[in-house]
C-alpha cells in the first residue's frame, strides 16, 4: 500500500482524497490543515490533523499531496514539506515554474527526496499531449481551448467588486474558432478570438448594477479584450451554475507530414469536476513518485520525466498485455 | 545530429525518411533495402544500400528504424539487427509482444544496445491515451475506435479472392456508438458494433461479381461477423479511394471521479497518411532512443518506458518554458 498524506482541505484537497480513497493500492494516512481539524469532517472517513503535526509523520508517508494554491501557499511551504516528504504538486503559475523547479530540485536532491510539480491536466495531462503531439508531427500549430468552465481566477476577481456577494465565471471556447482549427485552416488567434467570458454575478441589494456590469467590462487583464457576458442571477441560481466547478478543453494539433498531408492530433477532456479530475491526476502521479523514489529517484520533476508505467496500478506485463 | 538508418522502403519507410528528412537534429545515414538498391529512388535523395552492408556502418548509426512487417520480417530480424544497433520498431501482433520484448530484451542486454518496440499510433500513442486515460481516472470503460481508414490486413485478404484485381477495405466507426461512447452511456458494444467495413473492389474482366461478394461477406474472422459493404469500381477509382492510405480514429474513456461525476477523456487522431503519420512517430522515437542510449540505458522498452522529455528536439528548459 502507498501511504499518502495530503495537506490542505478545499476543493482539491476534497478531490484528491476522494481519488485516493477510490484507490486500492493506497491509503490516506491523515489530512493535514491550517484550520481547525475538528471542523473538518472529510467524505471519505479521513483523519484530520492540524499541519503542525505532519513533523511526526516523516518516514510514515510516502506521498504527501499538496493541495494548496499557487499564489501564495505552494511558493512559501512545498520546498519545506520536500525537505521530509516525496511531494505532488498542481503549480500553475507559469512565469515561475523554471524558477520553482530548480529551487525544489535543489531542496530535494540535498534531502535525498523526489517531487513532482505542475500536475495536474493544465498543467499535466494538456502540457503531455502538447509535447506529444509537437514531437511526432514537427510540421504543425498548437492550439489550446479551454472550456466550458468556471475559470476561479476570473469569478474572484468579480467578487473583488463593489455591490457584488457572489459571482461565477466561464470561459468558453468559441466555436467558430475551434472549428476552423479542427479543419486545418491553422488561423492565427487572440486570447479574445478564442474565448469568451460569461459572467453569472449575485448583486448585493440596492447595488447599482450597471456600475457592476461596467466594472467587469473594463477591467484590465482580466476582461477589457474580451466578449464578456453579465447576468445577474440569485443565488440559487449561481449554485447552480457553479455544480462541481465543471471544466475541460481541447489541444489540438494541426500539421503536415508533407505538403498536402495533413493529421490533425486532439486532446479532448470534459470534466464534471475540475477539481475532482485534478485530484485523480493527483493520486496516479503520487503513485509515480511513490514508485520512482522507492527506486532511488530524487530531485524536483514534472510530468515530461515520468513514464506512464508508473501512473498505473497494472504491473508492467499487464499494461503490455491489455493496454498496448 | 543523430545518425538513422531505415531498414526497408515501402510506404513506412518512405514514411520515416520523410519525417528524418524534416527534422533537423537528425541525418539519414542511408536505406537498407532488399531489393536491389539501384532501383529504389528515395524523394529525400538519402543513399540506398543493401541490407547486407548494414554490418559495415556499425559505430556510424545512432538508431536504425526497422520498417518492415510484424507478420514474418520483424521476428526474424529484429533481434539481429539488435545485436549492432539501437533500434526501434512498429512490432504489433498484439498476442505475441511479450514474447517478443522478452527476446529483444535479452539480446539488447547482452550487447549493450537498446531497442523501443511497437511505436506508431497503435500500438504506440493510442495505447499511451489508454494508459494514461485509465490511471487519472481509474473507475470507467475505454473505448478503441479506428478510422475512417484503410486496413492494409482486410484489403490483402479481398485481394487473395479468385477474381478481384484490386481492392481496398475501409474500417469505418460507426457514429450511433461513437456518440453513445461520447454522451457517458458506457454501451456494451462488440466488434461488428464499433466497427463496419467498406469494401472497394477492382474485379477483373469476366470475373463473377456475385460470387466475389459473397465470397468477401462470408469470410470468417476478416467479415463474417461484419456489417460490409462491397461497391465494385475501376481502377482509376480505386487509386483515388486508397489515396495515401488515410487512417485514424479515437481512444475514449468514460467513467466518473465520484457518483453521478462523469468525466470524458478523448484522443482523436485524423491522418492523410497512416504511413507518413507512423513514419513521423517512428522519427520522435528515435530520437528519444538515441538519448536514452547515450545515457546508458539498455534492453527493450516500449511507449511505456519513455518520459516525454526525449521525444522532443526542444531543450528540456524550452520544454518547460513553452510546453508545460
Amino acid at each position: 500500500m502507498i501511504k499518502v498524506g495530503i495537506v490542505g482541505y478545499g476543493n482539491l484537497g476534497r478531490g484528491a482524497a476522494l481519488a485516493v480513497k477510490r484507490s486500492d493500492d493506497m491509503e490516506c494516512v491523515g489530512i493535514f490543515t491550517r484550520r481547525d481539524p475538528e471542523k473538518i469532517s472529510p467524505e471519505t472517513g479521513d483523519k484530520t490533523y492540524p499541519v503542525s503535526e505532519l513533523k511526526n509523520f516523516k518516514g510514515k508517508i510516502d506521498v504527501l499531496l499538496l493541495c494548496g494554491g499557487s499564489a501564495t501557499d505552494l511558493p512559501e511551504t512545498s520546498a519545506g514539506y520536500l525537505k521530509d516528504f516525496n511531494t505532488v504538486d498542481t503549480f500553475d503559475t507559469h512565469a515561475k515554474i523554471p524558477e520553482y523547479l530548480k529551487k525544489l530540485d535543489a531542496t530535494a536532491k540535498e534531502n535525498g527526496t523526489l517531487g513532482a510539480i505542475s500536475i495536474g491536466w493544465d498543467p499535466g495531462v494538456f502540457s503531455l499531449s502538447r509535447l506529444l503531439f509537437g514531437s511526432v508531427l514537427p510540421n504543425g500549430k498548437d492550439y489550446t481551448f479551454w472550456g466550458k468552465g468556471v475559470s476561479q481566477g476570473h469569478s474572484d476577481a468579480i467578487r473583488r467588486i463593489k455591490g457584488v456577494k457572489d459571482a461565477v465565471q466561464f470561459t468558453v471556447p468559441i466555436e467558430d474558432a475551434v472549428n476552423s482549427v479542427r479543419r486545418g485552416e491553422n488561423p492565427e488567434l487572440s486570447a479574445a478570438q478564442k474565448h469568451l467570458r460569461e459572467c453569472f454575478v449575485v448583486a448585493e441589494d440596492n447595488a447599482d448594477k450597471t456600475e457592476i456590469e461596467k466594472a467587469i467590462k473594463e477591467m484590465p487583464n482580466y476582461f477589457a479584450d474580451y466578449n464578456v457576458t453579465v447576468t445577474f442571477v440569485s443565488e440559487e441560481e449561481l449554485r447552480e451554475k457553479r455544480g462541481k466547478l465543471p471544466h475541460g478543453g481541447f489541444v489540438i494539433r494541426s500539421g503536415e507530414t508533407t505538403e498536402s498531408t495533413s493529421m490533425l492530433l486532439e486532446l479532448s477532456l470534459k470534466l464534471d469536476s475540475n477539481p475532482e479530475f485534478t485530484g485523480s491526476v493527483l493520486a496516479a502521479y503520487a503513485r509515480a513518485v511513490a514508485k520512482m523514489a522507492k527506486e532511488g529517484k530524487t530531485g524536483a520533476i514534472t510530468a515530461f520525466d515520468i513514464p506512464f508505467k508508473y501512473l498505473s496500478p497494472l504491473s508492467y506485463e499487464e499494461q503490455i498485455k491489455t493496454l498496448l
